[in-house]
């Protein structure tokens, strides 16, 4: 009892001392290097076995990588090869701070089409954002910030991406169909496509809607029980590749001198790009643009670029580490760094990639290495292979970017939200309506705010159960509240106690306020108990605070010392009643104060 | 136990047909129309005995508004008839809409110091934003938005208040020794000051701060015991007039041909202003302004003028109305009339006064009719006194403000806050350093928004026990939590189970969750409920979910049918685990499930 005692005088605080020391003794701990640098702990027991395993996936991954990189960079209004530039240094930087042997870093069609409004003016906006963007997350990781991403719930999540996925599937109709597409929004992509019926080239048409519904069937090949069920699956898994091999092959083979049926993707600068630092300045048309410049044009694409490559490395990587512990945190300083390192590297804003992640674990990788293979195939194919991409079909590439995207349009999520929780789909109609229709950017802040007031609304308005109770003909009003009260309830449950007197007809003259429950409560909470006692006091009615929590109840005697008197603790509430109405010494100071009023 | 086992295949919503014909018969109830103009319940019911009472509170409050009301005209930045004009509409539309009878309407030190960015450009852009203001209050409490305030804690209107008062002095500070100040902000005051020591008028100085003193101590007279404590009490109320009167004459009868020795408020426009609508478009230096040039100056403060305005009024009505429920939505029709109204007559926002509605209740008003009082001295003032107002010294005016405004910084709050929660002092901190330095408009949302996190924080951090436990030799984690659940914690429980799971090295093979006391859950903890059986199979774990609540069980089991198995309600708990581990037919499926694995 004197422990708790003493609680109801003096705050209980953690000793900001012990907290110094503990922080700075974790810090220096070698675990704590270890798990900034997982490489450290899986590279020493690494087995000769793995390699073949690690090689067999990280090859495959790079088939499947090579030819969405190049899709990407289009979305993002680039020169093709810097798609292919953002696909390498994320897999090798991967390698050293990543925890999740199965997450794949490069470009996404969500990072690209974000990046897509600045990258058209100049690629040095695409490469100042990645370093940017890795700056942001690294400090974040490094401040342990991991915990925000669990207020984007599923419903936003679900909205953000669907829309972002009509959005890019819809830009791409105009590559399908060989039509040049001046925007990459939603609605001036389908007007544009609308107004041009008569533009549409009819090979580029016939190429891509043939390869898109080739690309639709090869993913549902895995599925096939007949024969050689592994060859089956890696023939789905290759199926991006087989596309741009085949497309690729019908523009060369029907191109005559120089004219090509199809719209190609055309000359891909050579080589691997320079390892410099990244723009902080730049030259457009010939006007110099400052750092200040550049930062105030991508403006608010530098949370939210951020905020997007976070939650999606996050999701990734639990989704695929079934029954381990995430480290948040860490696959966010592993993404800070793959975003600084690959703008060294001309590379745009990076994130885990989910399809190829998936690639990745359905080929059985088994350490992180995987990433180096695919990185140097990469590599190769940047210094050997620009020639032949020459010929790739935009119809093709815009096969693969919508065939892509229909598989994140998940409407089956929807009948979900609608049988489990109707609720839930408010969040996700306010994200998908703005995200579609204003900005991807705002749209999922709209969404995550709409989410943020059910968790508001629930915290005003906490169980409050009032019932009219008897003991020895003694009528007493007996106040429930079974969770913490923030400031944000305080007036209601006042409110509610009042009213309740108020309809009792001044019949009854005590309300009990049981606390055992109530956890915490803060200042503006306090204050409302005592003004809420002194409404009583007008009232003729004495409030008595039963068995409360001893933390809560000091906070409104520290505030208010002669509040003492109307806690009770270990009293059963018989005792409590009859020592209250018939005036046992014990309680009678505050039957006096009641009623001087 | 029917309509209980329905929960769990459909959710229970309100019947919406009923929400809307309920709503509808409660808009043509004769209270309904009652509620919304209070005077028809009060004014039948009306006694010829409360007309002296209320001639006499309503007059001294005139006495009390006139002399601040010249004074706030001055802190907007607006010749000093303006505060006139804004102190008698309010009290007029309040009789009919108020429900609180002490309230008294006229503009404030705040509202007067957050219309003076715009005041100073034009008249017409304060009552503008009467008027809009007016709006937005009407339209919010008709929406019965008034249920908002409750976000604002008041440690953030405890730093908000203080820093207005502080500003507010500051700025006066000048005056007061009879320099002219070229900002209403906190450093350049204070900068204009310490760089014009040497400017300072004896003569103004002297009478400044001796009216300070003056005001200072006449606040305490009314705690003199000593003969007649009415006498007293009505002194301390009359201090103001009584400061204004002394100075009037001082500088009347010492000025030589029309030289006074002090800086005089100068000529005020005689006269009743004229009723005409709001200015919907303005001219500056012979420019035209047009209306949405207006609103784009006015821009913010459309936000937090009505804000402040809602919250002043509110705290006020709250305070004086012991014992009574206060209606906050018709408090804000209420002012959103009297904004509306006062905008016909030139007046800038206003709203209820703590220091008039003070004077109001200790000078035993009994109706809202009082204000009438007021309001018509307030127009004799306006059309008989302004050639007296000519003589009354700024510096007495400064004194005037900075004493009100000393008396609105409550230094002891702070201590509170220390002794109680000390917690509750960031949030503070936040809005005061934000509302000095930075904007009062801005200053108040950063320190709602940093209280909020408060709230936020404990919704990602739900109470969760997790213990091991025995029965019969069979042992398994036993996981307790005490609350809904929303999003933000979902990963968090998840991510707590699988830990625990983790550090018993495989010795625990069935995690038991009690659910009776989570009242509610969402898609997103479903969804994450889900993944835990998942990833806990990987563990060879089972999950049972004991004696859920009904709703929060159904939302798992409508998004995912074969969850059903994992939950069990009403068995005891060592019927439960017997069951499990000696494989009684009721839960054996679960168990192949997971020795699949």
């Amino acid at each position: 009892m004197r422990a708790d005692d003493d609680s109801l005088y003096r705050e209980q605080l953690p000793n900001v001392c012990n907290l110094v020391t503990d922080g700075g003794r974790k810090l220096c701990r070698p675990t704590t290097v270890t798990n900034k640098f997982p490489i450290l702990s899986w590279l020493p027991r690494y087995r000769t076995e793995y390699l073949a395993q690690d090689f067999i996936a990280g090859f495959t991954v790079g088939l499947t990588t090579i030819p969405q990189a190049i899709a990407y960079g289009v979305v993002a209004g680039l020169e093709p090869q810097y798609g292919l530039y953002s696909a390498f240094m994320g897999c090798f930087t991967y390698i050293i701070f990543g925890s999740c042997k199965d997450v794949t870093i490069a470009t996404t069609a969500i990072m690209a089409l974000m990046v897509h409004q600045y990258a058209i003016i100049s690629p040095d906006y695409a490469v100042l954002a990645c370093f940017l963007a890795g700056c942001i997350i690294l400090v974040l990781g490094l401040l342990n910030m991991g915990v925000l991403v669990r207020f984007i719930s599923i419903p936003v999540i679900t909205g953000f991406t669907m829309s972002a996925a009509t959005t890019i599937g819809s830009a791409q109709i105009n590559n399908l169909m060989g039509l040049s597409s001046p925007s990459n929004d939603l609605l001036p992509a389908w007007k544009n496509f609308f107004t041009h019926l008569t533009s549409i080239r009819r090979w580029d048409a016939i190429l891509g809607v043939l390869t898109l519904v080739f690309l639709l069937l090869m993913k549902h090949v895995k599925d096939i029980k007949w024969g050689n069920k592994t060859f089956w699956k890696y023939l789905a898994l290759a199926r991006n590749a087989l596309a741009v091999i085949i497309g690729t092959y019908l523009a060369y083979a029907l191109s005559r001198d120089g004219n090509q049926p199809f719209r190609v993707t055309g000359n891909i600068t050579a080589g691997v790009p320079p390892f410099r630092p990244p723009p902080f300045s730049t030259t457009i048309d010939g006007t110099y643009v400052s750092f200040g410049e550049m930062i105030s044009t991508l403006g608010p694409s530098l949370g939210s670029i951020p905020m997007i490559a976070i939650l999606e490395i996050v999701a990734i990587s639990k989704a695929f580490s079934k029954g381990k512990i995430v480290d948040a945190s860490q696959e966010m300083v592993a993404l800070g760094m793959c975003n600084i390192m690959g703008s060294f590297v001309l590379s745009m804003p990076v994130t885990g990639s989910f399809t190829r992640t998936a690639v990745n674990n359905a080929s059985g990788v088994r350490t992180p290495l995987g990433g180096a293979v695919t990185g140097c195939l990469v590599l190769m194919a940047l210094a050997f292979l620009t020639q032949t991409f020459y010929y790739i079909p935009k119809a093709t590439l815009a096969a693969i970017i919508i065939a892509a995207m229909i598989s994140l349009v998940e409407l089956h999520k929807i009948t979900d939200m609608w049988k489990s929780k109707r609720r839930d789909l408010l969040p996700f109609l306010v994200t998908i309506l703005t995200c579609l229709f204003w900005s991807l950017e705002y749209g999922i802040l709209c969404g995550i705010v709409a989410n943020l007031v059910y968790i508001l609304y629930s915290s005003a308005r906490p169980q409050l159960n009032i019932t009219v109770e008897k003991i020895n003909g003694h009528e007493f009003g007996l106040v429930e509240v079974k969770q913490k009260l923030d400031y944000a309830c305080a007036e209601y449950v006042k409110e509610k106690v009042v009213r309740f007197i108020n309809q009792q007809n001044g019949e009854t003259h005590l309300i009990v306020l049981k606390g055992e429950e109530i956890n915490s409560i803060d200042y503006t909470v306090a204050m409302n108990i005592i003004t809420l006692k002194e409404d009583l006091e007008v009232l003729h009615c004495d409030l008595v605070c039963w068995n409360w929590n001893m933390g809560s109840a000091g906070v409104v005697c520290r505030l208010k010392p002669e509040m003492r008197s109307i806690f009770k603790f270990n009293y059963a509430i018989e005792e409590l009643v009859a020592a209250h109405f018939d005036g046992s010494p014990n309680t009678s100071s505050t039957v006096t104060i009641a009623s001087d009023n």
